[in-house]
């Protein structure tokens, strides 16, 4: 049994699937028959052709033309005469084995295109160099993970999931997640809760200690994942999960009920979400709306910027199926440990204290305009709220507030129609915007406070680091102040204050949260009945007599024993 | 002319030393005469030899045995025939050319002992690469800089200056920098103002636009640099410089006098220092404590951490130089961007809010220990008082007072004299711990808000980062916030606060600051007479009468407006 962090609760049980890169190296020898080797290197051509005509055909089926264009171009590559001719010519001119006349063949066109410094040409190279990989793969007769050709039950066996491998992982055969690395808000723990799959991350070992095709159990309420389980523990994990599946019936009876405290107060609970895809999740766990749409999927995992028509589709398509239900967009948040291969950003030494979010839309204005257009133009179809991440300063709000009434009035202009009540709101995720939240509070419509950053900036701590992620403290005194600073802020103008960060969902800081007088807490889907449950059982009169006490605390741990003492 | 930023006053008319590494590159070509290139080869050895010798003496006088260590090692690699020796051979055998030969042989070297994975070996590494680039400079011919043999008067021009570069400046004969990157908060700026030397950074283009020995005016009030000036030019330079030697002169008559308000409130203006050489000018310039003593050049620059003994002897020398003033030491604030390369730290994707400083020395308690004690063992000769660095959460100064109190203990068991009164006290540059300052003030003696950091947190943005850099608002509403917060926290304790951060010597700032209530402001030492200056022309009572007025405004440039405009 190997131990983690439980990231997304249930239980699962099936073969592994590691999606780990093999190793492709191999010892370099001399050959004797060159033409031997240009049948393997054929043979190992055309496998690659066919595998990737299927991943071709599954992704343009799961996620549109746009999206299965990337493998067009790696066919392409497989193709073409002026760099196959060349491998061929090397294995009989130089009499070297396959492996080696493709690798140095194609590493002289990818330092070729590389050195052109241009963005097209760079990307040519990264498909030379996909293709390259795929191709040694088949030499070596090793097997190449493909997570979109996954057709069994699996479990996901990882050192982390970047955002573009579970962009391609076929979520109808993904049961469960482990991984070596990552917290519960790391990115691939966020999407298991949005997969409503079990995972377990921070393993440290799981890649190492699992084999491919051995039978995993994956416990998302401990925490632990067992690998090669006896007859006994498959046994007592399946009692385990059906338990949790009575559990879930039970919270399922909330479904359609308001969230209501025990003395009869009333407060939103949300769902975060990544994609149209979830919103079925969202409603299927009784959200009450959606809090956080991140909109970066859309521009991830492609070749180019998604066009106007396509983000209208998806923020259509999420308004009209979340009906009256209010659902926040938060614009394009991209930069920090969120990088999009086709737009060349700047390497920088703190990406997390850098050039993202709103500082890059300002200033990729072009960019900004596209989504803002396609949100105005959705808008009529459902019940719209906009909102601006990483805002430090009310002149970044001022200023995307113009453009945004500038697209506005472009669109009215136009003939196009667009809602006329759309609300214009902030992240509060900047320790500063948090401390001036009363001047703030005048001009925004709402604030959404994101926890997962404003505990990382406040307490100067990476919370992906784990030399320093004892540091990130979502109930330090300071964070507490902080958030009461904001809500006092905004319920002086009348506006309401989200928070669509982890905390929103966690159940110690619900107690807290609901004293402080949060209006919406948006989380992911499949935390919103447990929370209705809990939040049933609290009294908010009696929580927010806690505040002054609360905020006054000296350190975390005294701030987590009161508020497991007050709410046995 | 090139423009830039002023980052330490005065004006500076001298040649310049370009301060960066020469291209080492050459084209391979055969060679027919093998025993001319053995002698190239000793030629070279033999003149690296006499360099370093003068480097290792000179490093000796100025700085210690220690220091010169580091060069004693190069010599014997030059002598070693088992280096030496393989390099021949390769240039008799295979006919290779002497730089190729050196080249060649030492990677091999290098790269053995860096694959060894034992810090020993990586620094034999790097002192076989260090030499390796002399050498090759000497056959190349061209001039490898070495700030430590400059032995005339010159203005230093390089891209930036890291801590190394600068340790090594023979500071008697530098009249100023330029450089093209950095900030007024770089370290090169940094050091300019406590060697009180005019500098001008962040001009992109001074290295490439000057040549070596070119004569070249540096105006550090301004932020201009003149290349190649006529006589005009520097005949009204000359003219500049002497008007601002006369008005240091009438700043020099406020040396000894109390800083006082015009409404006869008294405040402390001290200075920041880095070395005890930098003693000399804080008396000079009127400084009436030392507000913040950066320990980490004592641990910069070497090969090894510093001894207890060589750390006892500084702060002895600081302590008995200031007397009865105050002298504010901060603990070692390593990690970060400032690295050492003897403790082997690992990468880290956002190094500003990662492993450094009280993080890690509460993970290597016997790195901190050793410093306490030689502090604790120095107390006696002088008006010491200890502040730890980026403390986040009441835990950590709790877990560092107590490691210095059993230190305390230890040395009195031991028979030693520590002084008992010595203030025990923490930066406040973190948002969470200026929000929670009314828990802190409760423990700490006294507080010293670190701006520079404090600002990057708060607002999020790396202020190295030249694309976030716009959001560096010191006057920010946000700020101003933290600091009111900080300092009636404290004074409801009765505490002292303070500020060693740029903030605290700017122009803007001081006003503001004291109308905060700021007991003690820590700046460069040439910073002290003008803001004397500028203090007693100010009323405390007035400004304080703003304070609400200046904490409610929407913008920093609202802030600036406004101060401007109070204080004409």
């Amino acid at each position: 049994m190997i131990e983690g962090i439980a990231a997304s609760s249930g239980i699962a049980i099936a073969k592994a699937y590691q999606l780990v890169t093999p190793e492709l190296t191999y010892e370099t020898k001399p050959i004797d028959d060159p033409d031997s080797e240009i049948k393997r290197l054929d043979e190992a051509l055309a496998a690659s052709k066919q595998e990737l005509e299927k991943i071709k055909d599954h992704t343009k089926e799961e996620m549109g033309d746009e999206q299965a264009e990337i493998f067009s171009a790696h066919l392409l590559v497989l193709d073409d005469p002026e760099l196959i001719g060349p491998i061929k010519d090397k294995i009989t001119g130089d009499h070297v084995m396959a492996e080696a006349a493709l690798e140095e063949t194609t590493n002289t066109f990818i330092d070729m295109f590389n050195n052109m410094d241009n963005a097209y040409m760079r990307e040519r190279a990264a498909d030379i160099q996909d293709v390259t990989k795929r191709v040694l793969a088949h030499l070596l007769g090793v097997t190449f993970p493909d997570p979109a050709l996954i057709d069994e039950e699996v479990i996901i066996i990882a050192g982390d999931l970047t955002p573009s491998d579970t962009a391609q992982l076929n979520r109808q055969f993904v049961q469960g997640f482990a991984t070596d690395t990552g917290g519960r808000t790391s990115h691939s723990a966020i999407m298991a809760r949005s997969m409503e799959i079990p995972a377990v991350v921070g393993t440290k070992e799981v890649t190492s200690s699992v084999q491919q095709n051995d039978i995993v159990i994956v416990d998302g309420l401990e925490g632990n994942v067992v690998v090669r389980p006896s007859e006994a523990d498959l046994d007592a994990y399946r009692k385990k999960q059906a338990k949790f599946e009575e559990q879930k019936q039970e919270w399922a009876k909330l479904k359609d009920e308001p969230t209501m405290t025990a003395d009869n107060n009333q407060v939103e609970l949300a769902a975060n979400i990544g994609n149209p895809q979830d919103v079925d999740g969202v409603i299927d766990n009784g959200g009450e709306g959606i809090g956080l749409y991140r909109t970066e999927f859309l521009y991830m995992g492609k070749s180019q910027l998604p066009t106007e028509k396509e983000q209208y589709d998806a923020y259509k398509s999420v308004l009209e199926k979340m009906g009256d239900r209010p659902v926040v967009v938060r614009t394009l948040d991209i930069g920090g440990d969120k990088e999009l291969d086709y737009l060349d950003l700047p390497d920088e030494l703190n990406p997390f204290l850098g050039f993202r979010a709103i500082r890059f839309c300002l200033e990729n204005e072009g960019i900004f305009r596209t989504q803002l257009r396609a949100l105005l133009r959705a808008s009529v179809y459902g019940n719209l709220k906009i909102m601006f991440p990483m805002i430090a300063t009310l002149d970044e709000f001022r200023q995307a507030k113009a453009i945004f009434s500038d697209e506005k009035q472009n669109l009215t202009k136009e003939g196009t129609d667009v809602a006329d009540d759309i609300d214009v709101g902030i992240m509060v995720e900047i320790p500063s915007t948090a401390v001036t939240a009363p001047q703030f509070a005048k001009e925004v419509d709402f604030f959404s406070i994101g926890t997962n950053d404003l505990i990382q900036y406040t307490m100067a701590a990476d919370r992906m680091n784990e030399r320093v992620s004892y540091l990130y403290q979502p109930y330090h005194p300071a964070i507490l102040t902080l958030v009461k600073n904001v809500i006092d802020a905004a319920h002086n103008e009348n506006k309401w204050v989200g928070m669509c960060g982890e905390m929103a969902g966690d159940t110690i800081a619900i107690p807290a949260l609901l004293g402080l007088g949060l209006d919406e807490f948006s989380m992911s889907a499949t935390s919103i009945l447990p929370a209705r449950t809990q939040i049933r059982g609290l009294s908010k009169e009696t929580m927010a007599s806690f505040n002054e006490k609360l905020l006054a605390m000296n350190t975390t741990d005294e701030v987590i024993e009161f508020i497991n003492e007050k709410t046995v």
